[in-house]
């Protein structure tokens, strides 16, 4: 089924294989109007590039996006934006021998399952690769949500059992850090377990957030299309996120309502929330607040202890994984649910236009 | 935008509001040749049925399902299986007060910012009232499901901080507790702390689990149409649902690759898994163990409690909330949360009938 | 799969057999603010109306509707609005013995083939009833047009082989001849043709042609979402319908470019067309030009001449059909046409809105 | 809006414009296990590819294709088909003139009206060019569809006022004449009279008509997913279509029951038509017989007689269009709407395969 899109009106199509000849996006829906440089686009995807730090994969990614449609003398013209950009590094003899059998953690065997045999290679279309299309498409989303005053602000908020002092946010660390941590400590700690985890040839898993400031109340859907829905799904849609939290989340649960709800008040002559529990969404619908997620994200699958596993001719057998992985997703994953988040929200924005006869007079008059 | 509808090929359009004449659900893309009859969607309506027990609002709501459409001779005929659900006990008049002013922790003020005005009797489209037509339809699907084998089983996790004892699983208490939870003693130890929940005029929050057993692996899709994701917006869609998580969730960012990875093992022939921390999905698509997800309620924001607030006019006020309320949540969301469970499987059921070629030739020949 | 919607925002969804409890339709993605009454909708399901003329069965049907959610004090909530219709005058009797064979011309066969049974009574599904629910659509639809200007007006161009005389067209006539013809005398002499068709019972077909004014240029999309194209596929979607036309359509394959092609003009300052074979529709994008297409609609497949046919067993056998049947199926359609056409625009109009930034600036400010 | 996609489940979303980089289709939803190779691909393409012959632009384009992604070891894969065709013979200078003004017949004032400014080299998005995507995806759907044994033949019926005699019907003849014509003698007729259209600086108009044989009865769907009305949204969204008949189309309305309908007989076994006036489909499914489809295709717009227009400016001027420009486009759009009505039946065939439970369980056992 025709699963590689997500969106409604700002609609976003990924295709490729982890070690095929390119991976690339096209982003529908896209308003006209818009400035858009390969520049804007390469600034994202350089942030989940591999091969920087002494935690990440030594796998060399250029990962240098092209343009090759719907954009005219620097702007969007409303027709399709492609994005094209060409597997360089690929090795595929590094993973022959995966094709026979099932790696724990993995979607190999669900892929046979399902399709009766699958592009072994890297991990093909489950491969982290695929993001790569995601975040091309958060580029030019964060560039539209940025002419109404959106921004996004994704982060690693814990590695293993190393979290974050939320007291100490230091926005410019989320670049420098090689853990993508606001909290230059917290990442040296979260360092230093993660060489302790890759001594023991063992990986780790870790928590994302991301904070998105100058949302509009009144976006997103009293229903389906609710817009922590659609933040839940994009989110979880991200290979390896096993839970998705919206405000406190979790944490609401074991609250009661007394200290839960969020009293109204105003404030500069405009409605606003005393706290934000909620998370900037009520009712499936964006009330003014900073809309605030979460995505806990589980441990790298690769690891190189010996596991239990089985062929595919049936037979059980003890494997050793081998090549290039990172021993934790969460990095390399803060830019994508931080592009997730930024294509949903693009989207709720230009499904909102519509929904009520005076925005329509606004545009068509009458 | 439409945003009432869920699902690609079995698709649910709910409609109606808390006060009007009535709700409803279209199901839309059901198979023919399933035996359906109004008793069916009657024994799941029942289990949101309010007023049966001290922890939940008087309101008495017969809820009576109809019929209309799509099913003839006992048996669905593939085209559109309309329900209809009367509206018999509202009384408009209790929330008249609350038309000018923004109750906390509802959606009072972002349909004002969305629509620019709202029914607000009872909460409109926002009640739970919604939830009929989602749980008719989930009573269909469950329906299909059954003819694979596939089995749904929702049930109160915990509430405030009392959680069930898992080992002490007991099916048949899920239905017959009022809190809905499998073991009987913790139930009890719930209703006392709801009790003091309404002593002191405040509102509790909980955890909903649902297991789904017999699913067949590859069912899903491995990028944005992810069985995981699908069913984190299915489940996120549930007013008052906060966070979800698929199988280990929050925990699995915890633990170590090595402790987190389930090994494939052969059994009874088949590939299996070890252990299942992945919650019967990897890569998006089921693995053929058990799908296991739990959603993180927030307390009811109907409290008795004065609360601070703002009126339409823009004025700082404080209110007290009348009415009929439940103390909790969770109890009459655990269907809902079984039926978009329901709806989601069967919709991924039918989107991979096409998956591979050696499908389609089964029905079509060659 | 579930194929009972149509459109994109602006998305209607209908369900009901012939002889079912009750037809109906739910429209989602109406925008909030529009004043809507029953009465709206009633008169334009009052125009297919049969039992009023000698060219039109004497089945007496009220399709009296009622609006069960959506509508709050008189203005739409921009929640979905669900009309139901009751069947009232349903007699089952008449069908039983079509249940074992196909009748030529009709979709029982297919129906069979595709879904293995079917509701037999007064063709189920695929009844002409089944137009109920897009005509309260259109309804709908044509009131929110209205608020911008623009006027839908269908009518018979032809029957059999009269055709109306456009230097004669009198609006008022289509709602008073029997024919829906825009001309009396050539309505009378349609009705003198379809007398002649039902002494030797017999049938005829016909010539439906819609005419869209004040449309703003600049609706509809540029590949897959033309306007034209939806707008054929929202014609061709009604039942008995084998041809569509856009502007001269069937004509224009005959000229030359010299004569086919507008020349633009000025006109009261703005930008306009000298003439209009194109029918209002450059590119898939409105022009500004009024609309212009046409249904060609086949002779009722029910008549009561014997026909060759064979039965659910494989046997070839004669039949006569009996029952009650107009002896042409155009003049009821009208309303249909113009139904569809209206909410193919009333959604080519919300997903216009989102176009350009200028557009979206205009709602949200920057 | 995202309006470069087409399809449900086997779905293509093509992008990119006539002087822009590339061009190129995503095709999702294809089923895994259909061989693959580029050249099935290439031998489509081939078929629009100008400059063959003196009735065409002398414009030199290689579209040569490359397969990107989806495609592992010969055999799809299940994940999207990525195509990408480089563009290799833009001048823009031919074009830079036209940015200013409203070429009549185009999409220029159109694309002004909806985006604010256009892509204006070589009709940027509307321009013939744009159909690349959609043949490349045409030659992945008719694999999947021969795969059933269901084949498309798609051929020029007319140009201006010279028809092909279908008694002389020669498909070879498709293949090698100019005008893809099925027959000699009419294509010699029609090249004389496309030279005379050229002596006048003028431009002609004709037919495309497509059978499609072999296909199963039960495809398409009732209502509003009609296979006739997916059919004509298809082959309405090619550029310059202005109307689509299925069957005896236009001829229908003309018609008496008695002659239309087609009589219902066995035939080897298996139900069939006496004769075929539907053109394969009754109710919105296929019946078993041919599908016949035309497309009635407007004059070449770009004329080089001198035309009346306005400019930007909003001044009325005169134009002389220059460049190189087919006098027709009916030869060129063969295979496009060869390869609509392909993925129109690929995309039924997918939709198809959950219509009753009974299929279902073929896959899925029970």
């Amino acid at each position: 089924m025709a699963g590689s899109s997500f969106g409604n009106i700002f609609r976003l199509t990924t295709w490729g294989e982890s070690h095929g000849a390119a991976l690339g996006v096209v982003i529908d829906g896209c308003p006209a109007g818009i400035a858009l440089d390969v520049s804007d686009i390469q600034a994202y995807l350089d942030r989940r590039k591999p091969g920087q730090t002494k935690i990440a994969t030594s796998r060399r990614e250029d990962d240098a996006a092209e343009i090759l449609s719907g954009v005219f003398e620097g702007m969007t013209t409303g027709t399709p934006v492609s994005v094209l950009v060409r597997n360089t590094s690929q090795r595929s003899g590094d993973y022959s021998e995966i094709a026979n059998y099932y790696r724990p953690g993995h979607a190999d065997y669900t892929f046979d399952a399902k399709y009766g045999f699958r592009d072994y290679r890297g991990g093909g279309r489950s491969s982290g690769r695929e993001t790569v299309g995601r975040v091309a498409a958060g580029a030019v989303a964060a560039k539209l949500l940025r002419e109404f005053g959106i921004e996004l602000t994704a982060y690693t908020r814990s590695i293993g059992p190393v979290a974050v002092d939320m007291e100490k946010f230091d926005r410019q660390a989320i670049l420098t850090t090689p853990t993508c941590m606001p909290d230059i400590e917290a990442s040296a700690r979260a360092e230093a377990y993660l060489a302790d985890c890759m001594n023991s040839r063992d990986s780790a898993g870790g928590v994302i957030e991301c904070r998105i400031s100058g949302v509009p109340a009144g976006l997103g859907d009293p229903v389906f299309e609710k817009l922590d829905a659609n933040l839940a799904k994009a989110v979880m849609s991200v290979g390896a996120v096993k839970a998705v939290e919206i405000g406190d989340g979790v944490e609401a649960a074991l609250h009661r309502g007394s200290d839960n709800n969020d009293a109204f008040c105003m404030r500069d002559g405009k409605v606003a929330k005393a706290s934000n529990h909620a998370g900037g969404i009520l009712g499936g619908i964006s009330d003014g607040s900073d809309i605030l997620l979460r995505a806990h994200v589980k441990p790298t699958p690769s690891i190189f202890s010996p596991q239990k596993t089985v062929n595919r001719q049936g037979e059980e057998i003890e494997i050793a994984i081998k090549g290039r992985h990172d021993p934790v997703i969460v990095p390399r994953a803060v830019v994508v649910v931080e592009a997730m988040a930024a294509v949903t929200l693009a989207d709720a924005l230009l499904l909102g236009a519509g929904a009520k006869l005076e925005n329509l007079k606004k545009i068509y008059g009458s």
